[in-house]
């Protein structure tokens, strides 16, 4: 079980109340009112927990189990031990996911502005939004019902907060609106000026950064991560991106709808994104790049040119991941090398 | 236009002031009291614009812009179309960047302490100075006129700060010594002990680091950035470098004047960089390395041996570029891959 | 010697006291009532100091140095000038480490919590512990003696901290137990979710993660790194370890005791280290690997597989070391570039 000073378990719920909450379908034969406890792995579960089969290698776990209910596809459920609910769906982790928050809510946000926050008469923050000690609001901002504004966190001028987003513990937002549901973790930096100067012998002159970031609803940025804001236009984070932690996105950058950014990966100044493109670890894109549509971008990869849509790359410079696997098989063959 | 809600527009200006302000040279037949509003990129420019043509591929759109004003090398001046009002200047870029400050000025110092902010009795803080909410700067810490301390940033003993600096907001300052009219971006560290310790394996033994971090006049730092002090000898960050977001710099190392480090780049101990270096992103420097001046280090490049002046690599271990080039052209011809 | 305004000199001591500091053996003929004032490098050292030689490529430095004592391996003493007291020991560095620690003590913690910090009343803080300026220490957390929380760090909910920690400026913590003895520097974030989500077009679900972090005794933990929470298990960080700057910790992780983490690498979800492993600047691992005791990983190289005990890696994807000399060496005869 989670450990009970930092996760609050709001159980027992009935299956019946877990399956609607996951959008799941209990399967013949459980009893929608059996109590449900808490969530934990196959191999670790008992019959007052709900565990999960996503990946079939685990269809050996799943057989054997004691979880006293499982969420798993239609056509594996006849693998299920005697007496486990089975909780059926297309997307096991996704409904696992949902039981879960069931489970293990966020802690309530608790409105109003603690001791030691400095907020400015001139900002309008919501009497449902929670502003935790330690943070500052500047004269403008507008902060939605919902929010919670984590300790030492700071909002700049005239900055927006949509409905039920937090801001992490000593994070910092200038010139960005922010949408709704949105969770900017613990350090974050957005909306400072983007690397924009003119290169002189005689001292570099910084070239005013005249536009915004824009991070659309239910988008989440990691632990210090960096999005700076455009030098004219403006720098977009679509719908529902998810960003790791120590991320950089650069000015004039727009990330698409859904997209997918693991930890210590960057993108340069203009470069645009379409939707559901996928960038491992500790990979970059050069600027000004168009990446396709659902384009995968292999770990510590480095983009240079042009991604079509669907296409995965791999490499620095990148290139189509199957050439890139095909290349190196050969290279080593080539040099005598294998089986060393 | 800029979104009014973060960027102030101090014009508008005559043409004339703009020139001056960009070290531009009104063309003939341009009326010096021609009033311009703003700026914005050729394509969008309307007759109370001023914009610019640096890049010799955006001459078509130089060529139909309606752009009221131009900076323009005086060698496509002869491109312009007519009734555009131009600016000429030899480094375009720079004379629009100071005009663009000049409509878009840095907001101004509010000097004084605000409340929440907590300054040490012990502290000598111009009047001039403008200290934010929730600011800390400790026991003799020195900050001259004209510096802006943003909030919840931290200011340590003794660290002493030149005029006309800005701290970000979140940022920490130990051990250190800053010049004049520099820039700190939310969430740096700079000061923190280097890393260095005996390795042992009854459990390392961390060696003191007694030195500084000295930051010359001028010189940017982007958000999130770290540069450790020296361990006995000083971290120098020399006249007007520019560093862009999420950096790491170890102890003991000198980055000349000018250098220009893209984001996520880091350099280990002990290296030292000459002046107007250029780091792309994501690449690395090996410890107590010697990079000439002017040197450039390909994107994701891994450096391991000293680099000669004027010098470009690229690749790890980094080559120098031409070289690199020549080599992947060769494998993948020998590799019978090219063309797949 | 180190600027008095950053860094307090204790001594003189005598060569008795700080030979017992250094674990080191005064040779015969050195007087141990002798005073030394500071430490520095065998170049710059005069009578009243004491330096060291570690790396037997500075002998020559050594036997002309003007150093009052020096601490050196037994096997060497015979090379060293008249005059000079020798402290005798088998690891120099980690002994000169010691001595220089008692030359230069850490600033004593000053118990007490400063105006301007914020503490639960319901947090448990031993008022033998310094809460600066800034801080918070929300409900339930623990803060030992001896520990230093510096200015506008973050304790989180019920974290709890061992004796003699400190808390660098602006780090913030949740779901997480800190040991005894550890050094988290600026910046650090440590206990937010991790990266955990059901991947769904209509919308990515994040999964609650609902472990913790766990800090072993004696960790350093280096400027604006960041360490995720487990999503059911613990994050764990091994007693001893050594993390530098700007480095992610995914959930999960274990990182074995004494091992050493360079800037900017990174370790993806649920991969374990052994112990003494060491990461070079900028490597990553891929998620659910398993690396041996002892193996190093060559910096920016990308590890996709385990790795076993003892072995050096390097390259992306990595291979053993040797093999990937010996193949960058082929390649470069192969395609004839060699001299280029």
């Amino acid at each position: 079980m989670a450990d009970p000073r930092f996760h609050h378990c709001a159980g027992p719920f009935s299956l019946a109340v877990l399956a609607e909450a996951g959008g799941a379908r209990l399967a013949e034969g459980g009893d929608p009112r059996r109590a449900m406890r808490d969530v934990a792995p196959l191999e670790r579960a008992g019959p007052d927990d709900v565990s999960f089969l996503d990946n079939p290698k685990y269809r050996a776990a799943f057989a054997a189990s004691a979880a006293g209910a499982c969420v798993v596809r239609p056509d594996l459920a006849g693998e299920a031990p005697d007496g486990m609910a089975l909780l059926l769906s297309e997307n096991p982790y996704k409904s696992y996911g949902l039981i879960a928050r069931m489970l293990y809510p966020s802690p309530p946000v608790e409105p109003g502005i603690a001791a030691g926050a400095v907020v400015s008469p001139d900002a309008t923050v919501s009497p449902e939004a929670e502003i935790a000690a330690g943070a500052v609001v500047e004269a403008g901002a507008e902060i939605a019902a919902g929010c919670r504004i984590r300790p030492n966190a700071v909002i700049g001028r005239n900055v927006t907060i949509g409905e039920d987003t937090e801001i992490g513990a000593g994070a910092s937002l200038s010139h960005c609106l922010i949408g709704r549901r949105v969770r900017i973790y613990p350090g974050v930096r957005i909306g400072q000026e983007g690397f924009g100067f003119a290169i002189d012998p005689a001292g570099h002159v910084p070239v005013p950064q005249l536009g915004r970031v824009i991070v659309e609803d239910e988008v989440e940025i990691g632990a210090n991560s960096t999005v700076d804001r455009g030098a004219g236009p403006d720098t977009v984070i679509g719908r529902g991106c998810m960003i790791d932690n120590l991320v950089q996105i650069g000015h004039n950058v727009e990330v698409g709808p859904g997209s997918i950014l693991v930890a210590q990966s960057g993108i340069s100044g203009s470069t645009k994104l379409g939707r559901f493109v996928v960038m491992a670890g500790q990979c970059g894109l050069a600027g000004h790049l168009t990446i396709g549509d659902g384009a995968r971008i292999g770990a510590q990869s480095g983009v240079m040119r042009d991604i079509p849509a669907g296409q995965d790359v791999f490499g620095t410079p990148a290139m189509p991941s199957r050439k890139f696997w095909r290349w190196r098989t050969r290279l080593i063959k080539l040099s005598g090398l294998k089986g060393e």
